[in-house]
């Protein structure tokens, strides 16, 4: 069974992730998940993503928010509103657990990514998951109507990414570098995957830490993307938004200009076969199949159609 | 009425002000609170006294526990207990949401005295409720088995305070000004209670802060301490065993000595009558009453006692 490496973001990538444990063997997964989107608040070191993902491999998170566990509460977050505390980032109280453990343990010099295996081990998972880089990487949104820059979250979950978006950076991604394994996850994959994460603010990220966009390149002909994309929406979150805003096409056209510098192939859902031939224009080959993942057996059906097994 | 300040540390003088809120008017009362066992865990500022005395005088504490808020949930805990993370200090579901509020607002600038005053009001409280200092003062404790010196939490909560004591300090207490309104109300009060607190390592930090022993001190006349011991014995805490191991006497008789130099009177228990003559000795006032404060009623009863009511 190949080795695979997965670039992920949040949700789409923790669903595909939660299929490809049941199609190849979890302890040949890597999963390399995005880090630009944590924050500190109420002084607590939080890490949607590698959260998302640990949580929905697990079978632990919540199937309708999709962030988060599932059979949580909130009372943590009822006090803070007593005092007109910043609520809108909800944090369940057995979400804060983790947000305790990680915040306590970086504050003993651990690294992120060593607390993130500690955490996957707790939760029985076989896969590796590491986040890109143990260094501090931000995204940073400048929003259109003000020209104010803002933290991903508060353009993500307070602005309910609802109000269009000028540019967007990393800061800190040009000092950062690879996380352990990393690198040695790219280069020794016989495929990796590119989850049907956001492009603009999930995988991007990952691309941008040093190093780590030069390693895919170099590993192009293995390199396999899944659209975020089904017809020209994202199933969940603002991807079609962010690409139009930033001058992309919001189709897998566009995603495939994206991503064809570093990816061989595209898998597209169903919906979208009538872009196949702009796809291979682009320079990536084009899988057809479909997309949506409404559980892990159809998330580990679109695995196998992606990696040809 | 009498406006009253009161010295205080946590649940001794929680419940004190309970009652004392029932023989004034509440608006009349200033509860200065011990903050050197205030600590930073899991990246959470947590000040226990303070906490202790806001949600006691509120009626939510835990009656069985005498800390944290009643009707309290323990989730947080237990998925940090996954994760075989620092579990010793319990934080409840509920009480999280205080500790998030304050090392929110403290990161964004705010005094340690505004937080508190918030939270207070958000509890409805109509007393002041301030901390002694904002600036950082830690009891630090020399054990006597190894010469260890440990944080205050460390020996109170994971060690159970069930290991010998050899010193006691507290760091940072020579570089702290007392917070707005601390020595305003020493000075302006009517009556200044010593609340039945542990002499050594929660009234004595209060002292510590330069300018609080001295406003103490010129209100000597005015000042009524109660007795944290009955029979000799602490009703909770490590009070009566730190008395004798760092070298004073274990009785009434030991407190009023170490209370003398600021203090014109000592309450004592009926069951310490028998040293009514002693305490006198030592220079003080000594009124005899039932210090018990089995519910809010006693402790209004003991408060009329103390200020002559």
């Amino acid at each position: 069974m190949p080795r695979v490496a997965v670039l992920c973001g949040g949700v789409g990538a923790a669903r595909l992730l939660a299929g490809l444990v049941r199609a190849v063997p979890p302890a040949d997964v890597t999963a390399i998940v995005n880090t630009a989107d944590d924050m500190v608040l109420h002084g607590l070191a939080i890490s949607p993503d590698l959260d998302t993902v640990v949580y929905t491999v697990a079978g632990a998170s919540d199937p309708e928010r999709g962030w988060g566990l599932r059979d949580e509460s909130w009372r943590a977050m009822s006090t803070l509103e007593r005092y007109g505390g910043a609520t809108w980032f909800g944090l369940g109280d057995r979400d804060l657990g983790t947000h305790l453990f990680r915040t306590q343990r970086l504050a003993e010099g651990a690294t992120l990514s060593a607390v993130t295996a500690a955490i996957a081990r707790a939760w029985g998972l076989d896969l590796g998951v590491v986040p890109v880089t143990d260094d501090p990487v931000r995204t940073m949104i400048t929003l259109a109507d003000t020209g104010d820059e803002v933290a991903f979250q508060d353009y993500f979950v307070a602005r309910r990414h609802a109000v269009p978006v000028a540019s967007v950076r990393f800061a800190g991604a040009g000092e950062a570098t690879p996380a352990p394994g990393v690198l040695e996850a790219l280069a020794g994959a016989d495929a990796i995957v590119v989850a049907p994460s956001n492009p603009i603010v999930s995988i991007a990220p990952v691309l941008a830490v040093p190093g780590v966009r030069e390693a895919v390149t170099a590993r192009r002909d293995a390199v396999v993307a899944i659209s975020p994309l089904v017809g020209g929406k994202a199933l969940k979150g603002p991807a079609d938004r962010l690409l139009r805003e930033l001058g992309h096409d919001d189709s897998v056209v566009g995603v495939a200009r994206l991503y064809a510098p570093f990816a061989g192939a595209l898998v597209v859902d169903t919906a979208d076969a009538g872009h196949a031939d702009a796809v291979r224009a682009a320079g990536l080959r084009c899988v057809v199949t479909d997309t949506i993942m409404r559980d892990p057996g159809a998330a580990a059906a679109l695995c196998e159609v992606a990696l040809g097994l």
